[in-house]
């Protein structure tokens, strides 16, 4: 079953608001099996919107509607799509009084115009309103349209509770599942180069698919697969998972929603082990990744934003004369600040992250050069430089971060392949 | 001039990501007065992405294309738009040179399937890669074709070095203005209510116009002007942006990309005053916040990250005593803390944040309780607090940071508008 979605509005066109409606209708369609094929977004006007819709009615089996259903003039799904439908607007009872019923709750006199909200294409099916604005399914030649409103809250309710159900019924047979292997410390096209062979293979079979997706120094491969039914579908990816992890090994992270903090976490907790962190280059990000994990203060004692660099002695405890011999942005003190922390703090672990966010280079270390350094209980503090070439200040802040997440992954779990 | 944006990638279709690149684009195609009609978003499907660009070059004048310029194998937009032109992909030394390059300076080896990265129709005009994967520009039908990568951060400088300039070339005449006026502390529908004789006023004319964006815990108001130049256009928008800031006071943070942490930064340069914070609720998200602002080395000390309970006394300097009798989330500890931290670095001024995230309530704190402590030179420390119910556990931590970088630039500019 195919389906499309179009969102409408002026103000996406604009820039002004993001369209987050169209991933989250996709991500429940896929979840029953509907493959959408194309998001289109148009402007509040009423040939573009039924030339729009008109045109996705005609690719697809099914077309989600979002937006367009308020009371103002600039409101033309329901014109657009009765025009579609070749049918006339009608007003209904049901919805004029369930208007007059919203405002009377909320003590507010109802401006005339927001009857226009209770006008719908003859012989629609309604689509109960969750704030004001009712939703409506109706024909357009061989394809099942479904309007709903574009404020989130409202349209989410009535995707999940009306046209998920409508489509399921039509047709969602299938049942596509897909699930992540998030790598860090690897790049996309090595990734691809080692899986290439696996993605040979499951091209010639169709399904399941593989994809490689990369954000924030991470690269992640994505497994989908279909089948009649939910668990039946992951039968299919299931073992492409477990194939990928041994294949990319110790640069994997973890699964789906685990990024390298949540495999930090894990390591610490499987140790009973506690962890302080000292952050320059980073200035925060560190610490912030490391608290969205739920739980965090098991294991999370805290730590030292040693920004200015005398206060990675001040603070932090780093011998003065080190720090001057060797710069701020190094590997001895990048190592003597890991040590520090953890002493300071009284914490199994310590973890420091140095380097050049820029714009200038800072002691001859060029902009991207970041330096982490980890002290653990049974070995001596360790070191591990990275570049990130060619990045923004902002992206080398949070890829410094990652950078850190994931040496301190690499050891605690040398050989482990973290899962 | 009309423009279509094209988003390529199947995780868009997915469901799996939501595409911000659009709105970007469009925002910035708005400035120069270029109406964008529609944006299409496509899977990695070789026939369907030419469908779909094909589509659009016919019915405008430019078509920017977001996405599908990766390495691996799902990687079709240059193969796509090659078929579109009418001519083969060619490699380009040029290149290749500087693939190579990339991986050297990051010490890893080039995996041969980079190298399609070097493969551009013929006759394009190449666009400088920013991170490994170049752009490019060619003819279909009477449009012009621009590919930029689909990762935002290569995306934005490409469309803003080389797309935009190549269109306003070709015929930006009237513009279109958009300016933010930026609040911290006001909610969306205060807002919009101190405004509405305002917009009420503009609505009636048409232009400009008003709309309200709320986004973490800040609510930033558009204005929107068209003219023939921008010159004419910012003359209709910035009365009005004065007007907004007048009416709104002390809850305005900024204007455009000015965020409270720009205007923390601008108040603590004109004072010459030094920062350390001390957070615990927020994790590091106000550092983080804080670091972003280029030359933030100039005025920012660094801080502590007091997560668990025993180091705002241990590591910041906070009286155990005082911390046992108040607990970790009170006004007394956020108090204590600031000038605790303001002391320990030797800064000017002390800015500490403390709350629960959650899960569960703290102390019989519930959750998403903030409170901010403040100590500046001139005064004592004071403190502020604020509930953000029903948020997720990530949103209070980076809320908390917003609310501590609003409490500090209240504390520094009670009186003056922050501009």
């Amino acid at each position: 079953m195919r389906a499309e979605l179009v969102a409408v509005g002026s103000e996406l066109l604009l820039g002004t608001n993001v369209d987050t409606n169209s991933a989250w209708i996709s991500a429940r369609l896929a979840e029953v099996g509907i493959d959408v094929f194309r998001h289109t977004t148009v402007g509040d006007n009423v040939d573009r919107m039924a030339e729009v819709i008109g045109g996705a009615a005609e690719r697809a089996d099914a077309v989600v509607v979002t937006g367009g259903l308020g009371p103002t003039q600039d409101d033309l799904t329901r014109v657009a799509v009765a025009r579609l439908a070749g049918v006339p607007l009608e007003r209904r009872d049901d919805l004029v009084d369930h208007l007059h019923a919203v405002f009377a709750r909320s003590g507010r006199r109802m401006p005339d115009n927001n009857l226009v909200q209770a006008d719908l294409p003859a012989g629609a099916r309604v689509l109960a309103p969750v704030g004001t604005a009712a939703g409506f399914q109706v024909r357009v030649g061989d394809a099942d349209v479904f309007c709903v409103p574009g404020v989130p809250a409202e349209m989410e309710v009535m995707v999940a509770r009306d046209v998920l159900p409508a489509l399921v019924e039509r047709g969602g047979l299938a049942a596509t599942v897909s699930r992540l292997v998030r790598t860090a410390g690897l790049s996309e096209s090595g990734v691809a180069e080692t899986l290439a062979p696996l993605v040979e293979r499951l091209d010639a079979a169709g399904n399941p698919t593989v994809a490689f997706l990369a954000s924030r120094g991470e690269t992640r491969v994505r497994i989908t697969g279909k089948s009649a039914t939910r668990e039946a579908a992951l039968a299919l990816v299931d073992p492409v998972v477990q194939e990928v992890v041994g294949l990319l090994g110790v640069g994997v992270t973890g699964l789906d929603d685990e990024g390298p903090e949540h495999a930090v976490a894990r390591l610490l907790r499987s140790r009973g082990w506690t962890l302080a962190i000292a952050e320059s280059v980073s200035g925060g990000n560190l610490g912030a990744r490391l608290v969205t994990v739920p739980g965090a203060s098991d294991w999370f004692r805290g730590g030292v934003l040693v920004y200015a660099t005398d206060t990675k002695a001040s603070l932090a405890g780093v011998d003065p004369d080190l720090l001057d011999r060797e710069g701020p942005v190094s590997e001895a003190t990048a190592a003597a600040l890991a040590g520090a922390v953890r002493a300071r703090l009284g914490a199994d672990v310590g973890l420091a992250v140095v380097g050049v966010a820029g714009p200038a280079e800072q002691g001859g270390r060029p902009v991207g050069t970041v330096v982490v350094g980890t002290a653990v209980p049974d070995g001596d503090a360790t070191t591990r430089e990275v570049r990130l070439p060619g990045r923004s200040r902002q992206q080398i802040q949070e890829w410094a971060a990652s950078a850190a997440l994931d040496a301190l992954r690499r050891r605690l779990a040398p050989a482990e392949v973290s899962m």
